[in-house]
């Protein structure tokens, strides 16, 4: 499959090499770079903050085409709360400035440490992937399937907002120090 | 440590297993029954329907308590939300009820059988758990120190939020056959 990673930074790195490990044809897109074809596939591997922007840049390539929105959308000035509305989430948000997108909700609760290793613990990383298109979602699987990762249906768009609440909050169990940003939150069957 | 645990149900069975392998004097208080004194640390291990009526019932009995909710607010007919207000959490209303007791939210990401076995796949069971008091959750880290649980500190009561958010996404991948009432979210260092 052509997957295109908006994003180059440590978590769209991580992210291109499991598609990779997985057969896929993966473009990575610089932050400044102007794409003109996106492949079926694309990940937002940017910051919450950029997304809205990327959107309106691109809201016609991306009709039609498979969106992956990985971000955790909090207020890093104070660490204590996120910046979208507390019944809604950023996938949310980004499906409503993509009508046309089938959006999909994953990798917020995997550290780009452990997309790396494969490994959070003694546990496979395990992806959580969210979103109201049921074949988006089963061709999103399939894209990881021959990579080290696991991949759990976390259920419809909706569950977004509890998946961003979990990335927050391992996000500040890390900058607390309770874990480290090679730990983080395994799935166990 | 003498501690208190309301509720007979799995929850409150494997929880009291833990504070006794620890060491402590453990009562369970059967939900009809009428009690006349309470020990340091309360457990309400009940459905967060049941909260509200205990905490007006035993709101001088809990003055100085602390008192530890581990509920998961779901409506149970939708599966699909939580019954509190999105920007706030049973926890925090708990401590609204009993303004003069320390409330904890711990428990609620940890299914009962991974509480009874204190393995979550290969990794060690880890409560999280939340709250306003610092000593308050020392107190409860120290009580559970001998028991198989390991205990991270996940921030202060304002993070149950998060907390509630991820017991849900815990128990809607459980009952969509994601995972088993076994497995669940471990937490790696």
């Amino acid at each position: 499959m052509q997957i295109s990673i908006i994003g180059t930074g440590n978590m769209g790195t991580a992210i291109a090499k499991n598609f990779k490990a997985a057969g896929n044809e993966v473009t990575t897109i610089g932050h400044d770079q102007v794409v003109k074809e996106f492949g079926e596939l694309v990940v937002f591997a940017v910051p919450f903050e950029a997304e809205a922007g990327l959107a309106d840049q691109y809201k016609h390539l991306l009709a039609g085409k498979i969106v992956v929105d990985i971000s955790n959308p909090l207020n890093f000035t104070t660490w204590d709360e996120l910046e979208v509305p507390s019944n809604s989430s950023a996938a949310a948000l980004l499906q409503k400035e993509l009508p046309a997108a089938k959006v999909l909700k994953a990798f917020n609760t995997t550290f780009a440490g452990t997309l790396t290793a494969g490994k959070v613990g003694a546990t496979p990383t395990t992806v959580l992937v969210a979103g109201d298109d049921e074949e988006a979602k089963q061709t999103f699987m399939k894209a990881l399937d021959g990579s080290p990762l696991r991949v759990k249906d976390a259920g419809l768009l909706k569950r977004a907002r509890e998946l961003e609440a979990m990335g927050f909050l391992q996000i500040t169990l890390a900058n607390r120090k309770q874990i480290t940003w090679m730990g983080g939150f395994g799935v166990n069957a």
